[in-house]
Parts: structure tokens; sequence; C-alpha cells
């Protein structure tokens, strides 16, 4: 009565823990203890139901919301790669498609298939389901670096034009969240959270 | 531009980072470090969309998974309930009750009452999604114990028969998730992993 399928299921459903061991850079709001993936993934996934209305474009949530639980799944192999970790990006790509090729093989084929349609459509971060979900991606650690005291931008002496070269998908996803991007980071620089450019 | 209710709802994401702080009982499979809610709650959503046809019942999958993002965020006031706790269970409907009026308070009123009514309906364990999404919730910590060499149920001498219990909602919304659950119990058992009651 059990299935082939349901066992590799369970095998793909056991190996994801790992995404409960792999550190971001930015902290748990309060805490000096570094968020791992699983959380992150869980935050913008309930962040997804919560702004849905502010997209600008009509979006299919569900689709959203799935990318959102699984967009990370890639780092069990790849590591988590900082994304203003300029020679760490070079070779991420590479990394993260030998990772997807791993992970979602898990899974019976049309499963897998599936998942990795999924995760293709949010790389290339094109339709406005996959903007959606990259603006939440990127507006969860502006929320924590602002209510940690400047968090990586500090840690990491994070410039202002990199930040805002980071949120991009929020101004191309919804007029009303990239105000309050705006907003943030404005205001973060005024109370020396984000140190000015040289240039 | 900044709307009273987009600023009511970054209030509610960022208060909601407290889950990153509340353990359950469970450990992260291969480690100490017990697991916290938003790595639970991320984690049940994810099986949800993997195991989604193994319902009997046709479901409405995205209700689902909003319930399982959002089914823990009352333990933000409330605190984790062990399951095996016969006295915290008795006033944890009460403390629930509370909390949730709380946190699905700092929302506008209608985005708070469509959580609300989502997570009541999770709590009554009546309709074909709440009862997959409690399948679930209780077949996660099974598979961190099976594959912890027994976690809470050696720790904490959970009987056969209370692992059981607990785990009904599955037999009510699975045939085939049942059966692998029934394989489990008695496979830990013939292990050692779960002592015998002594009834």
């Amino acid at each position: 009565m059990i299935s082939e399928r349901l066992l590799k299921d369970i095998e793909f459903i056991v190996e994801i823990d790992e995404m409960k061991k792999i550190l971001r850079r930015t902290s748990v709001i309060g805490e000096d203890q570094r968020e791992n993936d699983a959380e992150h993934s869980w935050h913008i996934a309930v962040m997804a139901v919560i702004l849905e209305d502010y997209s600008n474009e009509k979006i299919d949530i569900l689709k959203v919301i799935k990318m959102l639980l699984i967009h990370d799944l890639v780092e069990i192999y790849a590591g988590d790669t900082f994304c203003y970790d300029i020679r760490a990006n070079e070779d991420k790509r590479q990394r993260e498609l030998e990772a997807a090729d791993k992970i979602y093989g898990i899974l019976d084929e049309d499963k897998g298939e599936e998942l990795r349609t999924l995760w293709d459509e949010f790389e290339e971060m094109k339709s406005p389901e996959a903007l959606f979900a990259a603006a939440m991606d990127r507006i969860q650690p502006m929320l924590s670096n602002y209510n940690n005291d400047g968090g990586t931008w500090r840690e990491y002496d994070v410039k202002k034009e990199s930040i805002y070269k980071r949120i991009g998908p929020v101004e191309e996803s919804s007029s009303e969240l990239w105000a309050y991007m705006k907003y943030i980071v404005e205001d973060a620089e005024k109370r020396g959270l984000i140190n000015k450019s040289k240039e």
C-alpha cells in the first residue's frame, strides 16, 4: 500500500530539513542569532499572503507562495551566497543549477519537474509572480536590518547604491511597497544605519 | 503614498519574526538544536505542496497552505504547548484565543478577520482542508522523531497509544499517508524507539 512515489516524497521531505541549518547573514530581529533558510522562507511566504493586494499586476498567489517556499532549496547543496559578495556570486548560478538537479531529482519526474519549473521562473524574474516573489525576498531582510540597528548594512558597510540595486524588483512589482522601501532607505541613512557612498 | 493599512501590515510582518524564537520540543534532524515555530511552519507548508494528491477528498491547497503558515502565530503570546503534556493543554484553548485576538488585531479588520477565520477553521478540524493541514502538522514531528533515534518519543517516554491518538487526523485525511504512519510507528516500536504501554 505504500508506493514508491510516496517513499520518494518522504525522502525529499526529510532531506529538506537541512534548510534549518543553512544560515543567512541577516539576524533574527533583536537577537545575535542568524536567521536560517527555513525561517526566511516561512516569513516571506506569509508576507506574500499579507501583501498580495499591493502587486501592480494581478498575480496567481498560490504560484507565488510555492515559489517562495522552495526558492532556496538549492542552498542545501550550494550554500547561501551573500547578496553583496560579488566574488561568491560569480559561480553561484552554476552551483545552484547542479543543486537543483540533485534536490528536485529526488522526486518522481512529474513532481520534480513542476517544482523545478517554478524555481526556473523565479530565477528568471520576469513574470508578475516571479517579480512579486523576488520583492518579498528583498523586503524581508530590509525590515530585519531596519529593525536591527542597521544589521548587515552596517556590518558589511553596504552602500546605499548597492541596496537600491538589490531591491530593484520591488520597484517593478509594486508602487506602494516601493514607496515604503524608499522611505526606509532614506530614513535609515538619516539615522546613520547606512554609510554614504564615497562617490 | 504610504497608507495606514500598509503600516499595519508591516507591523504584523515585523511582529511575527518572534516565531523564530519559539522553540518546540522536537529537534532538527541530526542536531541537538530544537526546532522553532517558523521552521516547523515552513516545513509543513512545503509538505502540503508535495503531498496534496494523497488527500482522500479534493482540497483547496491554497487554503491549506495559508492555514499552515499561520496556524502557530498564536504561540507568539501563548507559547508552545507540548502535545503530550496533559496539564498544559487544559488552559491552552483560552490562552490561544486571547493570543489570536491580539495578533490578528494588528491588521486592518478585513485582513485580520480573513486570517482569524482560517485559524478557527484549522482549530475546528472538520473541513477536508483543516484535516489535511492537521495531518501535515502531525506527520512532520513523526518524521523528525523517526529519523532522530526516537526523539521526543524516547525523551518523554511517550506511549504508542498516545502517538496513535495524536496522529488521528492523518487517518481521517489520507489512506496512504495513514498506512505510512502505521508503518513508522510499528517499525519504531520494533527498533525500541517507542516504549510499550504497561497496560
